[in-house]
């Protein structure tokens, strides 16, 4: 990670000429101004297409042990590799079509050459994610949390201490833990019950996916990974609404209720349910100002494929 | 215009909210990256809908004398109330839904308040579009041809120089005049020949409403007003591509070619493109940083009405 690497990939970050339709950059689903994600259930892609799962955040998403919900790619650098390819997504027919966009652009050129220098092909759809990738990694989000963590002990006022103890003592940091607060390991969603059974009336808009997505089972084909999806960071939880990998809970009260039920078989109470929202407000960090800094991003050429929307 | 209004014209600029689908910003179209365009020859709007006529950057458009392609918005607070509820834009399906969505966010109501001081009801839909265009008449541009006019004889180089002769002898200046250079009166395009006979060798991606666009006489059904739309305005030309009021041309060498043929009966030598394209170099101006920085936009709650892409 260098400057010129993080600079680079926040321009590619918001830049739409990754898209095939020239209608989405990375910023259009996990969009900054909105601690990283669109709060759509499920995202709008090429075509209008509607995604299976909703888009995580990509704040502090560097800190997980892999990334998607099914846990299929180790890292913000592989991961980034993923959307612009996407048919349903940005919809870029190719790898090398991704490239030769960006390519046909002198200033690219020149800044992949300062961004990866000694290298014999700087400007290659790896480096373009890698690029994405260093920026994403600048993402993270100090919290009040942190400064509690870290011995000041004011930080939280009486009801976050409580919502902490209910957040230690209910089980919840048992999957929740680490830097992000989750991201750390795969879980089976819906341990006591189905999970679908719980969020189904929560409900509001129709999910492709819904009533049920196997999870990383459709990865692996092992049927220890059925309904197995990555436990979400909960930084910035308040904030990146709606909930779960289809999106299906709008109300942070409600999913964790839900979670309470399905994962650890039990109810919580109203005080409980109160102290743990008062928690969540801890875990809602500063954004990097530079990173909502919008870069002026360079003109295309003649020689710049075309957006094409079909 | 208030320093109130406009940051908070900001903030609804950068709003999604603003969508049915949750999609769509202000920005979307007029991406401030980009210099206020999608770079796209008619945008995407709901449900995948191709728009008919070119997005006009939103930089200097508060310099018009009106708004939209066919002048039928007298200013900026005018012309930011029409994308918001147009079916094909950002869909919104009423005013009133617009209105509800960014009163359920206390946040908001409380801007509103501040920029709309004394007034009974700050949140309303007109006043949505006036904070908008608030933010809107910051976004001027200032450029070396400006250090030119203001006696700066060293602004231009001497092809700059060449160019500005050329636009004024050629009679470019005859329309493009003013402060944005265009945008202050409404002409006929295709004065000595059809517009859609010049462009249609030049169309890359079919818009729908080739060969022809009626222009003004679609608002007016006056015969005068046929073909007729408004100037655009050079400054930042070099950067708000595919040219025309259907994007119908990429190269702005051949826009400026088709433009000296059709309006002014003649045809420009190679030495004088030359000369104009490094004459728009110096129009190429500075976008405000402020407008680049994203806002943190403020969290929806249980009463804001749902993202919908039906």
């Amino acid at each position: 990670m260098t400057d010129e690497k993080v600079e680079l990939g926040k321009m590619l970050w918001y830049d739409t000429r990754l898209s095939l339709s020239g209608g989405f950059s990375c910023n259009s689903c996990h969009n900054l101004a909105t601690y990283g994600v669109d709060n759509l259930p499920t995202s709008l892609g090429h075509g209008w297409a509607i995604g299976p799962r909703n888009a995580p955040t990509a704040l502090n998403a560097a800190l997980h042990a892999t990334q998607f919900w099914d846990g299929r790619a180790a890292d913000v650098e592989a991961q980034a590799q993923g959307p612009i390819l996407n048919p349903i997504e940005m919809g870029t027919p190719s790898a090398e079509f991704a490239t030769e966009r960006i390519a046909s652009i002198p200033t690219y050129v020149e800044l992949f050459e300062r961004a990866f220098p000694g290298e014999e092909q700087p400007l290659t759809y790896e480096n373009i994610a890698n690029a994405i990738a260093s920026f994403e990694r600048t993402l993270t989000t100090p919290a009040r949390f942190d400064d509690y963590l870290a011995g000041d002990l004011d930080a939280l006022d009486d009801l976050e201490k409580e919502g902490l103890q209910v957040f230690i003592n209910t089980g919840c940091a048992g999957c929740h833990n680490g830097a992000a607060l989750g991201g750390n390991s795969l879980q089976r969603f819906g341990v006591t019950e189905a999970y679908w059974e719980a969020t189904r009336d929560f409900v509001a808009i129709d999910s492709p996916t819904m009533p049920m997505d196997v999870g990383r089972f459709a990865v692996t084909h092992d049927e220890a990974d059925l309904y197995v999806f990555k436990v979400p960071s909960l930084r910035n939880i308040t904030r990146t609404y709606p909930y779960f990998h289809d999106g299906s809970v709008w109300s942070l009260r409600d999913a964790t209720q839900i979670m309470a039920r399905v994962q650890l078989g039990r109810e919580l109470g109203e005080q409980e349910l109160d102290d743990l929202m008062a928690f969540y407000g801890a875990l809602e960090g500063t954004i990097p100002e530079y990173a909502l800094q919008l870069p002026v991003l360079p003109a295309s050429t003649d020689a710049t494929p075309r957006p094409d929307h079909r």
